[in-house]
């Protein structure tokens, strides 16, 4: 059977570089197809790029442009033919690097903005790149022995346990909060519609953790050191969950520690 | 004390136009203030003022514009001071009229309008209408005794059953999930932000039922007739909740019937 190919939207930081870096020490030899805005400026993923110059491929795509994500699905079909894995990293907390504190900070352009790359990008993402995933080996997760049940690829959407609407006791971060829980739902509805298909595709949320990332730090503040994570320890723990995955665990919601999130 | 104020965004047609039509009815002699994008077009809702000339207003107001909101509020300080219940009524299932029925159908273009009218919208209007909402008299839903847990205004935004996470067993209209999931947060963010503050004010998403509007109206051979509610007996069901509303019961979704909605 032919090698594993993951491809890893927002990859030039942050937990998008540390899946890049996992797959390719512990998954050999899967290929990592990783995405970010803007290469050029991506110097750490360009030097792991480099490393792996038969196993990585870098590709421009910004996850708030359509036809960008089109195209970049269109050299993907061309250079690979199918794929087993997408990771849907990229986020950001608000356009003013803070999250809003009360309703005074809210901001139609900013809600707007938020949702576009938090929610509507990894949703467009989808759209262009599943009838690739349906056409993966099934090279990650879990597959039972009835061929029935088997999937050829996986999506995840990393979620944030903020954008649990049923766990919010704080309030605050509107924009944030909003984007996942529209995400979530995105990966509900998705799970769905992909578990129809043959072969199917298995498609969930998962929360890494507060993550010691540029998203989060202006906030370390409050946070209990053993609570921090970083990117290697975060992406160990939701590649441990991806290893389980299976269609029975389509469409929910994961913790980094493997627990459910509730909606 | 003074009679009671109620604000209905969305008030064209529809569930918003039946809101006002209730209002002026049976809970004389409150105030509506109805706001629409199109006044000049919105000839139901002129017959309805011009019937009530000295307890209704109508302003216009679009929903996707936050200036258009600011300035409404500006109108409503000037003239009322002060608001006891605001209903955002105004939705779309898909700028196409048509729901998602697979991803093939999904555009950004068609998310971002759904989630900037449907979403984005009614936090707007809470922003702007929240400091008259805490000057309210309290004149709808229920005070309990203690004077601690007294609210001055309630927000109803108005959220749908196919918005529920949990509840999504069939998936597609994508847009319309989305936008609705993401209207819950807000309503949970709002709710806890706004129990903070002294008076508080009482913030709940209310799901309408199948309702005959031009919202549903392509999808109505599939709802058996008795599922389908006219808007009035809708609104009749949204009120009598509404009249149920106190401090304890915030941040929830709520069924036509009561019963609460999972997220």
């Amino acid at each position: 059977m032919a090698c594993s190919i993951a491809l890893i939207q927002g990859a030039s930081r942050g937990l998008g570089l540390e899946f890049c870096r996992y797959i390719l020490k512990n998954k050999s030899p899967a290929a990592v197809i990783a995405t970010c805005r803007n290469p050029d400026g991506a110097v750490d993923l360009r030097a792991l790029a480099e490393q792996h110059p038969n196993r990585m491929t870098v590709l421009k795509l910004d996850v708030d442009r359509e036809e960008d994500i089109g195209g970049a699905a269109d050299r993907v079909r061309e250079s690979f033919g199918r794929l087993d894995l997408i990771v849907n990293s990229s986020a950001m907390l608000h356009p003013s690097g803070k999250g809003e504190t009360s309703l005074r900070d809210v901001s139609a352009k900013g809600l707007v903005s938020t949702l576009t790359t938090n929610t509507v990008g990894p949703l467009i993402m989808a759209k262009y790149f599943a009838p690739l995933l349906q056409k993966g080996g099934g090279g990650f997760g879990q597959q039972p022995a009835e061929k029935a049940k088997q999937h050829s690829g996986i999506i995840v959407n990393i979620t944030a346990k903020v954008g649990s609407i049923g766990d919010n006791g704080l309030g605050g971060w509107y924009s944030y909060r909003m984007s996942k829980a529209a995400l979530n739902m995105a990966t509900r509805n998705l799970s769905i519609e992909l578990a129809r298909s043959r072969p199917k595709v298995v498609c969930v949320s998962l929360h890494p953790g507060t993550v010691n990332t540029d998203l989060s730090r202006p906030y370390h503040r409050n946070v209990p050191k053993v609570k921090l994570f970083d990117t290697e320890r975060s992406v160990n723990y939701l590649m441990s969950i991806v290893d389980t995955l299976s269609i029975e665990k389509t469409g929910k919601a994961y913790n980094w520690d493997g627990t459910e999130l509730p909606w």
